[in-house]
């Protein structure tokens, strides 16, 4: 295997709100993605999600609360909770999510 | 659950190949450590592990190569795959490892 930049990954494509696998290990999956504007609410029944923001701000929105994490932090949401990613700038992020999970969870788009 | 800064977790210890655990998400670790001059060589019979390079670089030694991984920059070393982490100056590293690793595989120090 071979080192990855994620400064040359980022590079490489311009759509939203669709991440991109960028490493395998064990059974999760690297990904990078760019977000702008608001997703959907969703939930991952059976996976934990991370969420490391490597520029700009994004805000995840709870049910009870939201969560601003900024460049160089990351918020892990639990498994079975509800979430909305949202990114007021783009905002680019490197996500951990187990091998085979749908961005939008539990709903179908 | 919180989100997790990773300068205010790099700030709170000084010492080096001492991983601490910053996260967790589903059955993986999310671990920073300092490196500093050389570690033992070792592998991780059953696990991959990443390495994610926060600040300055690091060489990661295998049989027959070396790869050198500045910031913002990762490389998975798989599993079974003999590495020595080298950083010629403090480097700050983010890993990601399953739960029970031990960072010297199968070298007992």
């Amino acid at each position: 295997m071979e080192k990855v930049s994620l400064a040359d990954k980022f590079a490489a494509f311009s759509d939203f709100w669709s991440p991109k696998i960028v490493g395998e290990v064990n059974d999760l999956h690297v990904k990078i993605a760019k977000f702008k504007g608001e997703f959907v609410w969703h939930q991952h029944d059976e996976a934990d999600e991370l969420f490391l923001v490597i520029k700009g701000t994004l805000r995840i929105r709870l049910r009870s609360r939201e969560v601003t994490v900024g460049e160089g932090e990351f918020f892990i949401v639990p498994k079975g909770v509800e979430h909305l990613p949202v990114a007021d700038d783009e905002c680019h992020v490197l996500l951990l999510e187990p091998k085979g999970v749908v961005n939008t969870g539990n709903v179908v788009n």
